[in-house]
């Protein structure tokens, strides 16, 4: 029911979806009566769907505490959590309220042993192709240790979704330098290079290595990582507005671009955001993708894409065994940190 | 003698500012010999420049504290800083490493009273046109006080570089609604909404208000601001190159290109970077401006406008008068937080 187009998105989307992965079946949560129609236009998403009618939807305005407060157990989109959970389904996919979204999953399925919080990963277009970032928005900050948890997180990811044994990981920073940045980075750049952890970890990169595809995980907190990507967004939107104007502007350029259009279709392909749509909620319990709650039948396909590949990977699983093996290299436990505590309590 | 390309950016820029501003004057800071075949080149700059001839230059890559040992009083970039100092100079362009320029500008012209760390501010293209963004990284992170030093620095700067009376300031989150942000953030806000500043405080934008031009000033910290800044970069990069890609990948999208080769001359000089080179060191007692390293004459002549600009609307007084009665409202001065906290006192 979620997203700026409901059901005529996820409809539409399973049915672009389901040519593409035929073995795939849905359960499709939300108001029977507003599903009806389009089950009819998508007879192929008919009969490989159950249908469990739901009588609240959140909206795209619901505060995460309201969406909770109204939506518990009710919601389609309470409902489609609780399907991982119960095992009904492998992975959960939504073009709702991202708060909303974010806060019933972690009522509902809780976090993984030694994860502290959820990172949203997704896919960036780059020069090499794509790369992983995260967290683009989960939460807000993050310390050393958690920079480290989203760095072993996102590098299952992209171990699973690009099919490399071993992603390289860079840490976004304001210069390449271990000097610079802020304590946080820092102190998580120390870490990730004195664990004995099997990741190709590259050091710091900068904002316009994210375009360049210098490393296939870039990790940052959520806070500069939504702004960074909001701001890619931003830009590539100018210039294609400059790009069309300039086109636009006189007959020869008209004509120009009428020849050239075949390139102009290949730019477009390559920039559509609806081709990388579906960020994934890591260090969750469960599988739970996020649709771009603008996108179309298009995009909200790409975004099944994703969860398709993800739980046939059992990243969940992956992910656990990542943190797992953390924990035991004696990184996260803060043994270090308490040692250093005690030793300075002893001297003063 | 900074920047990649040394005299011959330095040289040719100055010719080329000449040109739009034939009253200003150069004093010229470096080797001599190395000078000397620049200013029988450019006879224009001979005639309106003093040499002063220097022993040291500052590499790009000194360290800042490498570079005040061994450029204290002896190199180019102290020279021409402390030109400014001394009143030789209205303001000083470089195109030097920019730490070490930070931190001989800071040493040698020292803060304008009230505000506490210097911020780095440029223009960023827009929909509309151009806007203000900063910091971009003069300094890592910024509290709430320092972000409303930033804006008010910031404005002063957008009246002087667009002439406008009240330019609208917006503070980089990643929602609009009050409950997002990081802590700083949200306090920064409720500060500027509590000032009777004459300021128009648009409240928060998001990343892709940048490119939009939704506000004429951005405000942010000098981590997120650097991040933002050069993953819009990079993604510009990304997407010319696309275009470039897909424009010879055929004969008729190669002829398309020809026919249409002033709209893409227009859309060239719509993301020229050069266009837009010259940042300006805000909250020192004194002018600094700094130029992109990489770039050329013509980029570098766009840093001298800028430098002409704010010297000719003394940017500095108007900074120094809007941060006095900042602290006369009361904001920053940090009394407010201390009546809370004696209060709490007193309740516990």
């Amino acid at each position: 029911m979620g997203g700026d187009h409901g059901p005529a998105t996820v409809m539409g989307g399973a049915d672009i979806a389901l040519v593409r992965h035929p073995q795939i079946r849905f359960v499709i949560f939300g108001d029977e009566a507003a599903l009806r129609p389009w089950l009819a236009k998508y007879p192929r998403v008919a009969s490989a769907c159950e249908v469990v009618h739901t009588e609240v939807a959140i909206s795209m305005h619901d505060k995460p505490s309201q969406a909770l407060r109204r939506g518990r157990k009710v919601s389609s989109m309470w409902c489609a959590i609780d399907a991982v959970k119960n095992g009904q389904a492998q992975a959960a996919v939504s073009a709702g309220n991202t708060g909303a979204l974010m806060a019933m999953a972690k009522v509902i399925l809780k976090m993984i042993p030694n994860v502290e919080r959820p990172a949203l990963a997704a896919l960036w277009p780059t020069a090499r192709g794509e790369s992983v970032a995260l967290d683009l928005g989960a939460t807000v900050g993050a310390d050393a240790r958690q920079l480290v948890q989203f760095a072993t997180m996102g590098e299952a990811f992209a171990r699973v979704i690009f099919n490399l044994e071993r992603p390289t990981v860079g840490l976004l920073n304001i210069g390449e330098e271990e000097v610079k940045g802020t304590e946080e980075v820092k102190a998580a750049a120390q870490m990730l290079r004195d664990t004995k952890l099997p990741m190709r970890f590259h050091g710091f990169v900068e904002g316009d290595d994210i375009s360049k595809g210098t490393v296939d995980v870039v990790v940052t907190d959520g806070y500069t990582g939504n702004i960074a990507l909001k701001t890619a967004e931003g830009m590539a939107r100018l210039i294609i507005g400059f790009l069309r104007e300039a086109m636009a502007s006189s007959w020869t350029s008209k004509l120009g671009y009428l020849l050239a259009s075949g390139a102009f279709k290949t730019l477009q392909s390559k920039l559509d955001p609806r081709a990388s749509n579906g960020a994934v909620f890591l260090g969750l319990n469960g599988l739970v993708v996020k649709s771009h709650g603008g996108t179309d039948d298009v995009g909200f396909a790409a975004a099944i894409d994703v969860a398709v590949e993800v739980a046939s990977a059992d990243l969940v699983a992956r992910i656990m065994a990542d943190m797992e093996r953390l924990k035991e290299l004696a990184v996260l436990n803060g043994s270090e940190e308490i040692q250093i505590q005690e030793s300075e309590a002893v001297l003063s």
